[in-house]
């Protein structure tokens, strides 16, 4: 019992500090964020934030890849409904997913150091999954990989971006539909 | 004669300054770089470099804006090859275009300030262009132009990207070919 409440004040001064952090990302760039301004928006103490975190940089670097644990999962079992017709339900709750995470995943994306890249994480992932997914196909028309690789895991990015900037969930059907035009009908080649 | 003189001297001026300012940035960020290094670096005095710009963002402003002035000549005239059996060659020449500038761009890319966002510039010119170029065909079809504009502008970005990231020139045939493995042959969809 002592236990569990020692854990619920562990995951609500995480949670805290998580909430505070997203909303001074909001405002200002990840450079100009302290600690201090971290703790005071958090009504959290220095020794709290200390037990959890080494600094900022230990914070964002957590929060990216709780995120990216998650993404991979999801993409993963994408893969697994590659030929079924469930396979727009699974591709709906992706989207819906990335939708739910918009403020979260719009913050995050703002921060650029050595350590934090979370856009060339994303895109790393969805390069190696459709690789994965397509190295047969594609070494059987001589096409290169890496370009085919590189311009899919950029189209996924950029309708994560369409969602955010417009926030508008995308769905299957209507996603499709647009890809279709665009490509098949030779609108890029007329 | 004597103007002719002095008009080569502006462009050579010009030129220095400009040259200085680009090996910097490959070694630092735009905040961090001073006039005074980059007047060290192209061997310049202070007063020619205040006669022909009013800081380092007017400078990065009008290589930008020259960049973009040449960029749109050439996508307008792509967009009149647009039923032509040349238009493979036209759109060559861009990407030949767009090649040589490199180590300009991938320069110029990394500055982002209120007033300077060539990304954001070039993805604004390629969505309004192919608005411009496939409206009457959309509208028919009934989709959402502004989601395939992003997906048009974010592809031959994404396309850029590769080119610059890899050094290497792609040419109209090789990109139409992985477009059309990627979005024809259904593996977006299965």
């Amino acid at each position: 019992m002592e236990q569990k409440r020692t854990d619920i004040r562990i995951i609500k001064s995480k949670e805290s500090i998580e909430k505070a952090f997203l909303e001074l990302l909001k405002e200002k760039d990840f450079d100009s964020i302290t600690v201090k301004e971290l703790l005071a928006n958090a009504r959290i103490n220095k020794a709290t934030f200390y037990k959890y975190y080494q600094d900022k940089y230990d914070l964002a670097h957590i929060l990216c890849q709780e995120f990216m644990d998650e993404y991979v999962i999801l993409l993963n079992r994408r893969q697994n409904y590659s030929s079924s017709n469930e396979l727009p339900i699974v591709i709906n709750n992706i989207y819906r997913f990335m939708f739910e995470k918009r403020e979260l995943l719009t913050s995050l994306l703002k921060i650029h150091t050595d350590d934090i890249h979370l856009y060339d994480d994303m895109q790393c992932v969805l390069k190696n999954i459709y690789i994965m997914m397509n190295h047969n196909l594609l070494k059987k028309h001589g096409k290169d990989l890496e370009l085919c690789a590189h311009i899919f895991s950029s189209t996924i990015l950029s309708l994560l971006e369409y969602m955010y900037n417009n926030n508008e969930l995308l769905e299957y059907e209507h996603i499709i539909s647009c890809l279709n035009l665009i490509f098949k009908s030779n609108l890029i080649i007329n």
